[in-house]
């Protein structure tokens, strides 16, 4: 057995019986190599804790001591915060951070990650646009080599490491908490997303509602946007056409300021006729008339271990690999708008 | 007289008596060529309306397609907004934005302004720190040849086109707005800043004291940080000590929210015994307990116009120029924090 240590490139290919570049090529997951041979370079390279040569590496990629971060949008206190927590590491091992915003379009983000290959960064952190469905576009980045660290918005097919919270528990916990107050129709009002954290969260609804012996009615899940207005539009409208409802769990933030905005507009007491719980990172939340119920995420360290991950491969040559994935836990903060009042 | 479409790089010098590569340098800041010869040169530029040879010039500067923007912070809905249009405006050109921020640190922006001058942007957009007192760490940029445009925090002594809003007038207003709700004692928090919207602020509110027969009493001008837990404690400990404050002037977001928080904590109601009056983009503001009155600056449109500024430099191949400064107006707009009643 080798020591775990000193294992280089052409004893890992010794022990495969395959050429070094073969291994080489593996570990950037070059598409000239099957997805079987990928994957059992891979294994073997974890196992041994396998280090890549830090002069060769160095040359290839460390040369602008330079991070990129993909964002959806900076409108969002979760991602301003998650920010923070990624340049505080970034500044610790002397890394410049360079922010690119997708404004959650798909088409933006291929564009971003086209740009990317210039080689302008060494390392990418990735929370993926609503838009995105597929992530084929980041194969280009992930052949040359480039670690990428996935955070909060992530998907699973990428093969990253990724940052996130216990979206399901921390959405069940919502739920039930609504259920507890006394709700019996609770929307739940989502971003219009194909990511993880979307169907996690829509999954840890319906989960509460059938422990409680409550059929899931799709039709009280609203697509919102990113535009208040817009999603004003919708929840008022949605609360006009449906006056039994008596709880809303927006999963993003902005969807519940915008249900305040809706209530404001109907006259709709909150919590005596609707009682609202969200996702939010807002300072303000306990300043709202009432103030908002929420689920926080620990979004500061969020970006902080994102960053830590991703400045360990760089600053260590290390691999970054998809068992290297940390779940972190939101907190659920009750306050008024959920309060416990005979619904009327 | 040349005609004003058509005059090159050697007719400058020649009517004016040196040499092409002495204009070229004066029109670059160059500090080889003295400081009356750059002024001489700049000006008859400008009244010519002289315009780079468009080929020369895209070898220098138009490799990258991409502008930088330096913002203090993100966690702010003013840049948050002024960034989306800065983005709409970039897109509309086929430029790519790259994000740099410093955290209202001078240190930071130095990193950063060093940073630059490896090349990665075409132009640059800046919102000073608010640590910034002097501006010598962009000497190089300007002589590299690099355009910028500075919003909102600008400092005049760097010689660009700067997109701002009527600080002063607004401030006067909301001060005047707060004298005739009954307001007497007035204390204005800003950030320790050496910016000059900083004392356009200040100044404003001095004015409408002043124009009301009301001293200026410095000691009622507190200034904050960006952490939102010692702004809370420096809040109270001032009301606390000045029990006759009966209305806040918050010269930032930030410390009128925080003046929410120190209000809530001692008990004092809004509006009744103190009225609070803030700069704010938030869309929350209509959702606090009680609804924030607040002077709000058009953050999307200052990025727009700033970037619209530096994009046409860019494909136009125009010199920015100080004279293309722009003013845009903000808006009183009075909810019930301010609201006029009996101050007990």
């Amino acid at each position: 057995m080798l020591a775990t240590s000193s294992v280089n490139l052409k004893q890992l290919a010794t022990q495969l019986g395959v050429s070094s570049s073969t291994v080489s090529r593996a570990l950037r997951d070059s598409y000239e190599i099957s997805s079987a041979t990928r994957q059992r370079v891979q294994q073997l390279a974890r196992q041994l804790d396998y280090q890549p040569n830090p002069i060769a590496s160095n040359l290839r990629s460390s040369v602008s001591k330079t991070i990129g971060v993909i964002l959806p949008q900076v409108d969002n206190p979760f991602f301003a915060l998650a920010i923070n927590g990624i340049e505080e590491e970034a500044q610790r091992n002397g890394y410049h951070v360079l922010i690119y915003l997708t404004h959650d379009k798909s088409e933006q983000e291929k564009q971003v990650a086209k740009f990317m290959t210039g080689g302008r960064v060494d390392g990418i952190l990735l929370a993926l646009a609503s838009g995105t469905r597929g992530v084929g576009h980041f194969d280009k980045l992930k052949q040359l080599g480039l670690p990428i660290v996935q955070f909060d918005r992530v998907n699973d097919s990428l093969g990253t490491p990724t940052v996130t919270t216990d979206d399901y528990t921390s959405s069940y916990q919502a739920t039930q908490h609504l259920l507890e107050a006394g709700c019996r129709t609770i929307a739940h009002l989502r971003l219009a997303e194909c990511l993880s954290i979307s169907s996690k969260r829509l999954q840890g609804y319906q989960a509460a509602l059938h422990d409680h012996h409550i059929a899931f009615d799709p039709s009280l899940v609203l697509n919102g946007t990113n535009a208040s207005e817009e999603n004003v539009r919708r929840i008022t409208q949605l609360l006009e056409e449906r006056p039994t409802i008596d709880g809303i769990f927006a999963s993003v933030e902005r969807l519940a300021l915008n249900s305040y905005q809706a209530c404001q507009t109907l006259g709709i007491a909150i919590p005596q006729q609707l009682k609202i719980i969200g996702f939010s990172n807002t300072e303000t939340a306990s300043l709202l008339a009432p103030s908002l119920s929420t689920i926080t995420q620990p979004a500061h360290a969020i970006g902080k271990e994102a960053a830590r991950i991703l400045l360990q491969a760089l600053t260590k040559h290390r691999l970054v690999l998809p068992t290297q994935s940390v779940e972190l836990k939101s907190e659920l903060i009750i306050r008024a708008s959920t309060s416990k009042q005979p619904v009327k």
